[in-house]
């Protein structure tokens, strides 16, 4: 199975209004929620691609508790730790005329010392049966900021290959821990390096420990500094539509082809086309199977010269 | 005690964020979550003014349950009727630097025939203990729109005095059934009459059958047009400060003074210093002691010509 960790999960509300307008009271005409945080949204594409899927993190409260009871009918395996914390909630709120979306985070709950300790001991436990593993998202308030390195050398100790997504401070100490596998979009690898230009930035995170660095760029695609040398990857045309989840289907695809012992370039041809597949489905945060399957071969992914 | 109905009770979210921009993400600094709906607020201030007060109207899911809980440490009883759909959420989004407030409310559960029987059952036992009842806000999907006048006439029935609070046909429905009090806002009174003079509209909806009509004039104070005169009750000088649940207390001064058998200017007295006194204090729809011992001998009624 794949494991997916989503330390600060939430449950994802959205509403549908016909515009938002500030200082002002609105009917909410349509209210939707469903298990959310980016390791949940990266088990569902991987289940979906045919791989068994477990996700863990942190659970708690009632807020949590709708959360499970959403997750449970999904082909997911619900491995989350229960906490005394409430789980946070998102609120999408989405104008029914543009499309366009307003987003309210909640911060998360706090997670205490005993918590922790009890969430590295199952991890460890199912680290034994992980064939791949995923480290999404942000922090909760009370997680220690090198909390991602301690799971990155958790999961190279067991000989589980180990993706990391996040950013800022937590991605800065994981890459430190020397984890497989990194996908920073444009902005977290600039943060990370200082660099804007995506071949500089990738092989500066390279040099910082990350043995494989796949920089998202957004419409373009992908860009990809591994050991074996550098591709980037891109959709046939520009895809328009709604890109919340992008990054996690993009995930699936990388983790999938990893877990399949795909070569670099039908790795990134799957993880773009997943990508370009969710950008064009109606919901948001899911793929279009169709768009995935009519995309996949026309990826075009090429090799770029590695002389620094 | 004084039993106040919520048909459409809510669990009010408070976000704090430093400004709502449209289309852009917002990290939320602040979750705060209190029961809602209007005859909840009115049975908190009367609680606070010394009355027995119990809360009733429909309550379901996890959301529900969350009600309930922040509910049980408060001094309202709590008389509320499961339900199994899930109780509404409101979320309010207040901008930390001006304090303006985006307000996103979802519609609430459908509330089934069953569910409505099983609601006037507890509602008629309840009756037999209340010294007055007041029927607050929304109705939920499912409750018919002649819902507050079939209620109007159970209380009635009962001999115990009714105050309606509600706007559009279920507040036409309601008058005609004859209620003890009304108090629609300029603009409720205007939809209701056509007329947006306050004290032709007043008259106007005595005569659809309302025995007293307790006009909100806003920062003005009220216009109470009763079988025994009318009054104007205004505060000392207009207040500036947060006008969410100044109409609820507005309801609860007149509940209180009407079980504590004042005089109508006493009554006014009462309902326009405690409506003030919410309006200055800090927090959302609770109110200021303090502002309203201050306020209350300072609350000027004039007796009006009663010459139509």
């Amino acid at each position: 199975m794949i494991l997916t960790v989503t330390l600060n999960t939430a449950l994802d509300i959205t509403y549908r209004v016909p515009a938002l307008i500030p200082h002002s009271s609105h009917r909410v005409g349509e209210v939707r929620e469903r298990p959310g945080g980016k390791g949940l949204n990266v088990a569902r594409v991987l289940a979906a691609l045919g791989h068994e899927s477990v996700v863990t993190g942190f659970v708690g409260g009632p807020v949590g508790s709708v959360l499970r009871e959403l997750l449970a009918p999904l082909a997911p395996h619900d491995a989350l730790v229960p906490i005394a914390g409430t789980t946070r909630r998102t609120i999408a709120v989405v104008d029914g005329t543009s499309g366009d979306t307003t987003q309210l985070n909640e911060p998360g709950p706090t997670v205490t010392a005993d918590e922790w300790a009890a969430f590295l001991s199952s991890y460890d436990a199912l680290l034994r049966d992980a064939e791949a593993v995923a480290l999404c998202g942000s922090l909760p308030p009370g997680v220690h900021v090198g909390a991602y390195a301690e799971l990155v050398r958790q999961a190279r100790a067991a000989g589980v290959p180990v993706l990391l997504d996040t950013s800022g401070e937590p991605l800065r100490r994981g890459i430190a821990a020397r984890p497989d596998l990194v996908k920073p979009n444009a902005d977290e690898l600039a943060q990370l390096t200082g660099s804007r230009e995506p071949l500089r930035a990738a092989r500066d995170a390279r040099r910082r420990g990350a043995h494989t660095v796949v920089a998202s760029l957004g419409a373009d695609g992908v860009l990809a500094a591994t050991p074996d040398g550098i591709w980037q990857a891109s959709p046939p045309a520009p895809v328009k539509g709604n890109p919340t989840g992008a990054g996690d289907s993009s995930v699936a695809g990388l983790l999938s082809g990893l877990v399949d012992a795909l070569p670099w370039p039908d790795r990134l041809a799957r993880a773009v086309a997943l990508s370009a597949a969710t950008v064009l489905a109606p919901a948001a945060g899911e793929f279009d199977p169709g768009a995935y399957e009519e995309l996949l071969p026309r990826i075009a992914v090429t090799e770029r010269a590695a002389a620094a």
